[in-house]
């Protein structure tokens, strides 16, 4: 283990966040806010941590895959922790454990909060919750090596932190991967917030400045936290379009935008995860949408649709955002969005979930095994998008599998002791586990809040919150002994 | 695919049912019940069926991985099929679809019941479907390979019939290590039966014969059946005891008896399933026995233990009696329960579940893919009782995990249908694609019916519970069209 050397990068990241700490600071200056202060102390406090962290320069600058592992995990562990800070210096969130839980589930793009009338907070701190979102929806060391020059083995640092069974380079060198990841981002976030503005121009919505930028934020890094107690709800109906088709855009791999650009489209076409998440979305909707209307639930074909794509777009990608309260669906619409939620967006998203790469290819193991209990001798090829499948990636893929059914039950073991039902527990769980925000149950559903659970299971949370968004392997090499033993 | 060896098999499977069903026949006859021409009957069915199979003698007489697959997933559905009948027959069971549900879920050891009160069933009906517990428990085609003398490679019926990852033959020959397995199942039996009748004659117990007889089949197969609408709560704490006792025991892996007659010690103490699973055992009824003493739920520690003790007894080994109703109990106590479910029995026991050995198996995986991730160029070997494991049985671990979680999958979005909400769609369909019987939700709990789900659901959960049983292969490659393509 290079401790010096992740010391240093971590000292690096802090001071990054001290930066982007200035941002909060000055909307909360540009409203005449008193929250101001407390982001500035907070980016002193980050700034101090991060140059005393790097006053031992390491003597050898290489990382193992280890060292990338363990420094992701540290980084997202310390920028929680002190991006927590603001809401309880300000006074907003008194207790800093219902602050780091607000802070996780921002990084992590998961969305649960502990507030249940999140507008009661400045605007600062307003700001500050959904920009954790589109910081660590990209994550924050992609864009650590978009920005800071970087010698060494810096693939291992994204690999931990980008979803999905395997990373895409998109070039050959990693800094212009990152730059291009980011750009790519950068460049939705813009069109969508534009769009917004757009919208109010023409008519078509009210949204505020401050309003659309947050929920755009949100949207982006398909975070998911409501700016009102009322959701998305109440804004106008090309507010919710507009929001729907970006939550479903944010979670297309990155790299099909980049072959976009570059007129790749044959590369597009033969994508087999983009066209299986686009057909899960169409199912999806279709079935959800045939119910509803079956039982008259909505007045209109249309209003329908509107939900239903809502839902299904923010449910497939974790955002969490909420038009309708689907726990009051039948219970057919609702088994639909949770195999949705299980299934996720796409490898290389900012979306969260298993990873439609990850289905695909334990459906393709699947089929490769019983195509062998036919024909023990046979050799059997698994391939994907025309590639072989490494055996690296399918026995990977398998072990989080189990890794996730293992912590799932762990999760469930430990929430159960507060009694809220079966359902509410499973949800909590799964919504927490899959950085989704909110459950398909009433207490934690999209109009639910989080502050009733107790220290213990919100520290449980905490805990699976980290672990979906880095999943899993990361978090869990911190609890081995063996990771910390010199060699 | 040997369709006439098939064939010829099938038909040997149906004579040995009909000389079975002459049992219930002499039990009816013996209570002068009019049940005893439905059997009949059905033996006459069974026969003929039997012998019209068996007219084309087989040319070859080998068989392969496939066909025995697909040999024992035919001979399990005929064998429901027929064995409904005399439900129909003698019209206490009007429905073939309820009759066929109950028979499967005797066959399979299952134990789900779509009767509210069994008590109503002559002696004889009674007796038939506590006695396809005990025939389902060990398997049927065990049992005809025990008392049958037959060519081939007959160890392809007893690996697809035999639960848990792997087979264990306890001595090289086939047809010798079926008669010892059966030898162990029925000594168990006997002495369970025996047991309940020394306890009516030293008075600490009033249980009558015929109940202590299907009670008996019912634990030795692990099936749990109740004969009467109050389950096992109206019996003594003797006669509740002795059934916890004989459950737990009929979920080891019956090569550890062997061993034990053998006097081979050393291989038990080594045996780490076995270690695994009483460990979990004493774990769970110490976590729920503090759990409902903390809160006071039954009168004395000693109430509480029995309960239980009879309850993880009966939950781990997917039997499926019930001496109390824990769906009242706190929703601790029944995620423990429910983990304990999930994980099962023993490899080659008559319980159900996921079995002890895959639970190790995976963990072991994912143990090594930790070190993997720490030390890329390592080769890591993964052994289980001191030797490795073969690639083969993790491979096909891995994908029972996933089939399982699939299939899961799809039964909920099936079952969800009928919007009973998610607790009781989730305990439907973990109770038959465990076998276990009993849920732990209300409508479908140890007290509950299945009666009242339409006829899709039931068609579901038939299907469920022959793959659980199976355990999932044998019965997917029946739905493979490759599977019946001739080369």
């Amino acid at each position: 283990m290079n401790y010096r050397m992740i010391c240093y990068l971590l000292g690096k990241v802090l001071l990054l966040l001290a930066v982007l700490l200035l941002l909060p600071c000055a909307v909360a200056l540009i409203y005449g806010e008193g929250d101001f202060l407390a982001f500035l102390y907070t980016a002193g406090v980050s700034a101090l941590m991060g140059g005393l962290l790097q006053v031992l320069r390491p003597q050898k600058r290489n990382m193992r895959t280890a060292d990338g592992f363990v420094m992701v995990s540290l980084c997202w562990i310390l920028i929680s922790l002190v991006g927590a800070l603001p809401f309880t210096l300000h006074g907003s969130i008194p207790s800093y454990l219902d602050a780091v839980f607000e802070t996780v589930s921002g990084f992590t793009t998961t969305g649960s909060s502990i507030l249940s009338a999140p507008e009661l907070l400045p605007h600062g701190l307003l700001f500050w919750r959904s920009f954790t979102h589109w910081i660590g929806g990209m994550g924050v060391l992609v864009f650590m090596l978009a920005i800071v020059p970087m010698s060494g083995d810096s693939i291992y640092l994204l690999r931990a932190e980008s979803p999905g069974p395997s990373v895409s380079k998109m070039v050959p060198k990693m800094r212009t991967s990152s730059l291009i990841l980011y750009g790519i981002y950068l460049g939705l976030t813009v069109l969508q917030f534009l769009l917004f503005q757009l919208g109010r121009i023409c008519g078509w919505g009210e949204m505020s400045v401050f309003d659309s930028l947050c929920i755009t934020l949100g949207t982006a890094g398909t975070g998911g936290f409501a700016i009102s107690s009322s959701g998305m709800a109440n804004y106008s109906v090309y507010e919710q379009v507009l929001t729907t088709v970006f939550m479903i855009l944010c979670g297309v791999n990155f790299s099909i935008y980049f072959f976009l650009l570059c007129g790749k489209f044959r590369l597009i076409w033969q994508n087999s995860e983009v066209k299986t998440y686009f057909s899960v979305i169409f199912v999806a909707i279709t079935l959800i949408t045939a119910n509803l209307l079956s039982i008259g639930f909505f007045d209109s074909f249309g209003t329908t649709l509107r939900h239903v794509s809502f839902s299904v777009g923010s449910l497939i990608t974790s955002t969490g955002y909420g038009t309708a309260d689907f726990s009051q669906w039948p219970e057919f619409s609702r088994v639909v969005l949770l195999i949705v939620m299980v299934i996720g967006a796409c490898a290389g998203s900012t979306g969260g979930g298993m990873k439609v790469s990850r289905i695909l290819i334990l459906g393709k193991t699947l089929r490769a095994e019983l195509h062998k209990l036919l024909h023990p001798h046979a050799v059997v090829r698994t391939t994907m998008d025309g590639k072989q499948l490494s055996r690296e990636a399918v026995r990977g893929t398998q072990a989080y599998l189990v890794a996730f059914m293992t912590l799932f039950l762990c999760s469930m073991f430990v929430l159960s002791l507060e009694d809220l039902g079966i359902e509410t527990t499973l949800s909590a769980t799964l919504t927490t586990l899959n950085n989704m925000g909110p459950g398909t149950s009433a207490v934690v559903g999209p109009f639910g809040g989080f502050g009733g659970f107790s220290a213990l299971s919100k520290l449980t949370m905490i805990f699976n919150m980290l672990l979906g968004r880095l999943e899993i392997f990361p978090v869990l090499l911190l609890l081995r002994p063996s990771t910390w033993r010199k060699n």
